[in-house]
């Protein structure tokens, strides 16, 4: 876990052979990767709709689905499945296993225990597996790969030297290269990934638009709204349901939602409480006064001149001890009021 | 609406009587005006508990609440409430309203409807309105109010050098001038302020943490949290409660929660379906070769060698005519994949 610079690669490929990389899924994301390997290696794509031309541009030799037994007859030490994760198991299949057993087979998808699982329990044993995500794509990773991150977590790798080779690639390209078993990944993910999405998801529901009083926290919400809802809706699907801890990480954030509500509703009771309590010692206190006038009405017809300075003894008596008992703060104090 | 330079305000406070501003409620907020106001005015605080201290050494002169009748004995131009919105109406309700006859009457709170309907219903006709939303605090606005936010809505003004007068402070320190009605301001904040408080609270709640993992994304999920959790949940109520465009901007946020979750099941059953009528045509397809088989078979023990070839034949038209059917796309193409 946490970054590594993976000191022991040889980053001179000159003294290595070079790697043949085939790229099963040759869309947007394979070109994206196929644009970079071709720097280190020889890369072979497979797509079911023809992408001929683009293999010819970025220098690649492109194969269609149909043509798998020739696509794998290249030696390929290192298959990459560039599929969504909604096709990642169904792709896998098609590839006929026992031409697999001397590969190592990667995956780049978003969530990583379920490449993980698929992989581990469709693969022939002496397949090497290394899951891994990049996470970056031809937006972020348009101009540089320096600097973005890439997970990965060697599952099974019985020829490492060669796993190192591809590794280096990702290195050589400065990535920020970050090694975490599948399960960790997918933990954080939930609490990160997965809740980034589901907000920016719901928030841009709401139509929401810049105005002339934007506070920072506001700039923030559309910040998250416009890097979420390009993705598609897919890849937000597959990160729930492809990741164990989502339901949890959705099911939270539905008990908070509530909670908030149920707060707003405690805080209105509270002060309407406070107001009929309020309300209610006005009332006791005026009776009480009453009471003492009506009595010190009665003692004046008694002792005369002296009524005036009684009531007055009797209601500062009766004041003074309200006093005492504190009753309720007038006043809120301001504390971070302004937003 | 929009900025304004508010170029018509005479700037040189020396050729102008010097204003004499009264604060009602000198905590925090009060207390941070008050510095800057006494660079302007002469200036009286005024609140329950004893901060006479803290007004000593800004420079103003303080009297508890009980003194409420020499606070106003002040001759004040201006007096501005620095209160909770939950107890404006209250603190507005201890000030004799025929002293106040000849004031200026301002108030700072986050949402604008509000005090400007108490302030119409309990204020004597000749007492001048001005809303305001200074749109900072003392530690957004610690070191200077330059590009700060100052929102105003001229509601009553008879006098309108003294109004302009009092905003020629705000102007001086460089504020950005907004002068908006306060419905409108309350249409805007409830789509912007409310709705960012309320995901910073349900979100404050989830307990994140930032990983090793982090993306863009949630790197606002956090700057969202943190601006908005340090702000007293008495804020969050007032911007729900007093507010009447809050109310359906926490309903539309309840219906998108529920319509993504919807979604996802939706998504579900979508492929669960695709995936079962893909399993029934192909139970279909096997059981029409059988027949075919049979067929052949049949024909075979009448025609000899041409067995192999009919079959063949046989079977080449039923694929042929199950690809013009089209069937479903075996793999999903990557878009956006990479977030």
């Amino acid at each position: 876990m946490g970054t590594e610079e993976l000191p022991g690669l040889v980053r001179d490929e000159s003294k290595q052979r070079r790697l043949k990389i085939g790229i099963v899924g040759f869309g947007n994301f394979g070109q994206f990767l196929a644009k970079t390997f071709v720097k280190y290696a020889d890369v072979y794509g497979i797509n079911r709709s023809d992408k001929s031309n683009a293999a010819k541009q970025i220098g690649a030799k492109f194969y269609p689905s149909y043509d798998v037994a020739n696509f794998l007859k290249n030696n390929l030490d290192v298959i990459i499945m560039c599929t969504s994760v909604i096709s990642f198991e169904q792709m896998l299949g098609t590839l006929p296993k026992d031409q697999l057993r001397d590969c190592l087979l990667v995956d780049v998808l978003s969530v990583k225990m379920h490449p993980k699982e698929v992989m581990m329990t469709s693969l022939p044993p002496s397949t090497d597996i290394l899951c891994t995500h990049p996470m970056f794509g031809p937006e972020s990773g348009k101009y540089s790969w320096q600097g973005l991150s890439f997970v990965f977590d060697k599952v099974r790798i019985s020829n490492p030297k060669r796993a190192d080779q591809f590794l280096s690639i990702w290195d050589s390209e400065r990535c920020k290269m970050v090694e975490m078993p599948c399960e960790l990944h997918d933990e954080y993910a939930a609490n990160s990934q997965f809740i980034t999405h589901l907000m920016g998801r719901i928030l841009g529901q709401q139509g929401l638009r810049r105005t002339p009083i934007d506070t920072k926290g506001f700039e923030n919400v559309l910040n998250l709204v416009e890097t979420t809802c390009l993705d598609s809706f897919d890849l937000f699907y597959s990160l729930y349901k492809y990741n164990v801890n989502s339901e949890e990480t959705l099911r939270k954030l539905r008990e908070s939602f509530a909670l908030v509500e149920r707060q707003i509703a405690a805080k209105e009771a509270y002060i309407a409480a406070r107001a009929e309590i309020a309300m209610d010692e006005r009332t006791n206190l005026l009776e009480e006064c009453r009471a003492i006038i009506k009595e010190a009405l009665a003692t004046s017809t008694l002792q005369g001149a002296t009524s005036d300075a009684l009531v007055r003894k009797l209601l500062a008596d009766r004041l003074d001890e309200e006093q005492k008992k504190g009753g309720q703060p007038q006043q809120e104090q301001q504390g971070g009021k302004q937003v």
